[in-house]
């Protein structure tokens, strides 16, 4: 009867310490899910290499929303595909994207990195090179691209 | 003595659940959260219009990127500061920040919003407008901006 009564006690008080050592203390691995993001990075860079803007669009979630410079918001998957596919079209480049950073918390991702345009037909010559950020959503247990913002860091023309 | 053993049983079983519901299930206060970031984009808008950079740099954390568009990524407060005192002087104009949405996970969040920049010494023309994808972090109760991104939505001179 005691030791009933002392195990249940002990139970009772180490409850919050449970609590708060998994809940707050669990720590997000990062690295687990750069490494997945990656992946998807690459699977993103084939799409385009290979011209294939429907492919670009399966990696984003419904709702998602590409903020592309010049010109105005795009929201779901099927405006990010007709801009891919005419970014795709116009460029007749080969594109790189390079994971710089990733943060995690629980199913919501950033992630910093760098792409850079060449023209394979023209000696690999450097058409464009900036920046992304893109915000991770993880939905039933897949990381989806939810937000898509990237600019130039090359000078505007004539400055 | 059987009390017991069911209630230690009763405990063991549920602790599971319990720790499901309070680490799974916690709703993150989105709304709260959108409040005090609406607050600090007052406090950037405000300090901006005033010609304060020091003030704006302040609100980032201490190894903060801004990547902004026709130029390189800049690291940390230093740098934030002179980007933003050279854009006031150059700029002469008033920011406007107005916030769409935030996402907020933990101590991570998202906002998606749109800038708009006006010249109030020749009748409020409009000088730029665009959108910006900032990261805020969580840093002893308070949040700061960690990541700011933007781009003009206005075409390209000449396009």
């Amino acid at each position: 009867m005691k030791y009933h009564r002392v195990a249940l006690a002990t139970f009772i008080l180490t409850l919050p310490v449970l609590l708060f050592v998994s809940c707050e203390r669990a720590p997000e691995d990062t690295a687990e899910v750069r490494q997945a993001i990656e992946a998807l990075n690459k699977q993103w860079e084939d799409a385009f290499n290979r011209g294939d803007a429907a492919a670009i669009a399966a990696l984003y979630t419904e709702e998602a929303r590409v903020l592309p410079p010049n010109g105005p918001t795009l929201f779901g998957k099927e405006a990010i595909q007709n801009f891919y596919q005419s970014g795709i079209d116009a460029c007749g480049c080969d594109l790189q994207l390079t994971t710089l950073e990733v943060g995690v918390a629980r199913d919501l991702a950033y992630e910093i990195g760098e792409y850079a345009s060449i023209r394979p037909e023209e000696g690999e010559a450097m058409r464009d090179q900036g920046k992304y950020v893109y915000i991770w959503k993880r939905e039933n247990g897949r990381w989806k691209l939810d937000v898509d913002i990237f600019n130039s860091s090359m000078p505007l023309p004539g400055q």
